[in-house]
């Protein structure tokens, strides 16, 4: 084994590490809670104890680490600066001041659905793909985009924001501030609200059956389940949000005419009527290139896309 | 002067042509009808005989030719794929293999609004830049994408075909085949047809003065002094073009980051009603990174975009 790299994903609930050499084979795993209410230099100190456990466990020394984080950073400073979903002591903390140290090697900071589409470029479908999009479609809608085999960044690690896309002009509003973003109508929340509905109004009585009526128990995973059993306007509701999730795509395709999307996460999951709707509506909607050619696959790496993007960004000393 | 080059645009009218030198200084230029009805081989004489007249009359040699062909083109090959907008027999033309020989100097192809964002790149706006946009908005909306200071192209030539974002879910039926693409709302003759509708419905007094109710007189330009005049109605219809517009530049700023978009074309002429709404909708709708940093600018170059990127094009060798 030639060479040993360490992936640390700092999520709102769990802190997540692997090791893994530079083929991308996961040696390690483990986990701990976040607790970010206990502020960054502690949880940061757990983290490191966590990678150092691993690193102990397995006898493995990690050539340097990679950092996935929720939100936007400073790529250069190895600062945070703005994590939606942590407590406002999160912003422009020196992450990787406070780590180096404690860890004994170079870290690496990325956006976690950055690091995700490094991950699927590196050791997923991108490894055939010149131009990729990544879709993280969960309870909001991450991105990443690369291009000709890099990942693009742009000045502040912001590019790639698919999920703000403008498919609906004032549609709903966005977690974001704006209105009829991608993520307002093709996120979980999003459909699994239009579950709620029609759960509501009697009209999914498959859903109705899989769920005992109670609302709490609509989700994406529900719904695919009453769709294939029948209830119409679910499946309805699903195609609805394909086709918003389509045109996004769409926009992706006529700016950059890549080779390959990628979809992932939990409504990729719902299978068959989300890609077989998306190809549709790019049939539909692209005629100035030949759509034939850009293959459109759910994420080859499923959960470990993030944590192998930390372990390629490490790899690539945070040149990617 | 160091060294000298040539650009020549194929329109559907009339076919261009421009000496330049490397600091894209026009030194002489011509244009001459395309006829393109006479076919190819026709047309080509002509376009080689008109560089080449240009040559003698400023007494200098081109050492490459730059070509803006209104379409699609295989690249490597110098052939063109697909042009709208010409005879059918203008397909697979082996255009560089039959200018070559005429004009005793490479000749290079691009899409005609392609040539115009390098030209913007290269000797606009674009030379304090690093990623940008161009959007020409006339009869159709074309568009280019730069990315850190090199033109997107992609496999076909067929990137950055902004036109055909999609901006409006069911929206109007495109030429491409589409629905809603932004051409079909933001164009001149999506404008204009709006301005029409207003006009014949007796609902712009000040349109009806400057066009003695003459709906053939109808136009951005009429449609602009109108609503300068007081057109609440003709107003708001730019203003609702310019929304559209708005998230079609939003969906290239969550991608891509640019630091600049450009604005080219009869209706980024309406002025001020357009770039106002234009950035209002950017800032309403871009949360996820600081869009005071992105320049929204009218084309530097107007009418010589075309042309001077054609110079570029063929200062570069074809490698943009």
């Amino acid at each position: 084994m030639c060479a040993v790299y360490a992936s640390v994903d700092l999520g709102g609930t769990n802190i997540k590490a692997v090791l893994a050499d530079d083929q991308g084979n996961i040696l390690v795993s483990d986990s701990v809670p976040t607790l970010s209410y206990e502020g960054p230099q502690k949880v940061l100190e757990r983290m490191a104890r966590l990678v150092n456990d691993l690193s102990q466990r397995s006898g493995h020394k990690p050539l340097a680490v990679g950092m996935a984080v929720p939100g936007l950073i400073d790529l250069a400073a190895g600062k945070t600066k703005f994590l939606p979903n942590l407590p406002t002591q999160w912003r422009d903390v020196a992450v990787r001041d406070i780590l180096e140290p404690q860890l004994n090697c170079p870290v690496y900071l990325l956006n976690d659905v950055r690091a995700a589409t490094l991950g699927e470029l590196t050791f997923g479908h991108g490894r055939t793909a010149r131009t990729m999009a990544f879709f993280a479609l969960g309870t909001g809608i991450g991105g990443g985009v690369a291009i000709d085999g890099r990942l693009r960044l742009g000045p502040l690690g912001a590019a790639g924001e698919l999920g703000h896309l403008v498919v609906m002009p004032d549609g709903p509003q966005c977690g974001c501030g704006a209105r009829g973003c991608l993520e307002t109508v093709a996120s979980g929340p999003a459909i699994t609200a239009e579950g709620v509905r029609l759960l509501l109004s009697g009209l999914a009585p498959k859903l109705h059956e899989l769920t005992g009526g109670d609302a709490g128990k609509v989700t994406t995973r529900t719904m695919a389940m009453a769709a294939a059993a029948g209830d119409e306007k679910v499946r309805d509701a699903i195609i609805r949000a394909a086709r918003f999730l389509g045109y996004g795509i769409v926009d992706v395709i006529v700016t950059l005419h890549p080779d390959l999307i990628v979809l992932g996460g939990g409504v990729a999951n719902i299978g068959a009527l989300i890609f077989d709707t998306v190809r549709r509506t790019v049939r539909e909607q692209v005629h100035m290139l030949p759509v034939d050619d850009i293959a459109i696959k759910p994420s080859q790496l499923g959960d470990n896309a993030g944590a192998l993007g930390g372990i390629a960004l490490a790899m690539k000393g945070g040149n990617v």
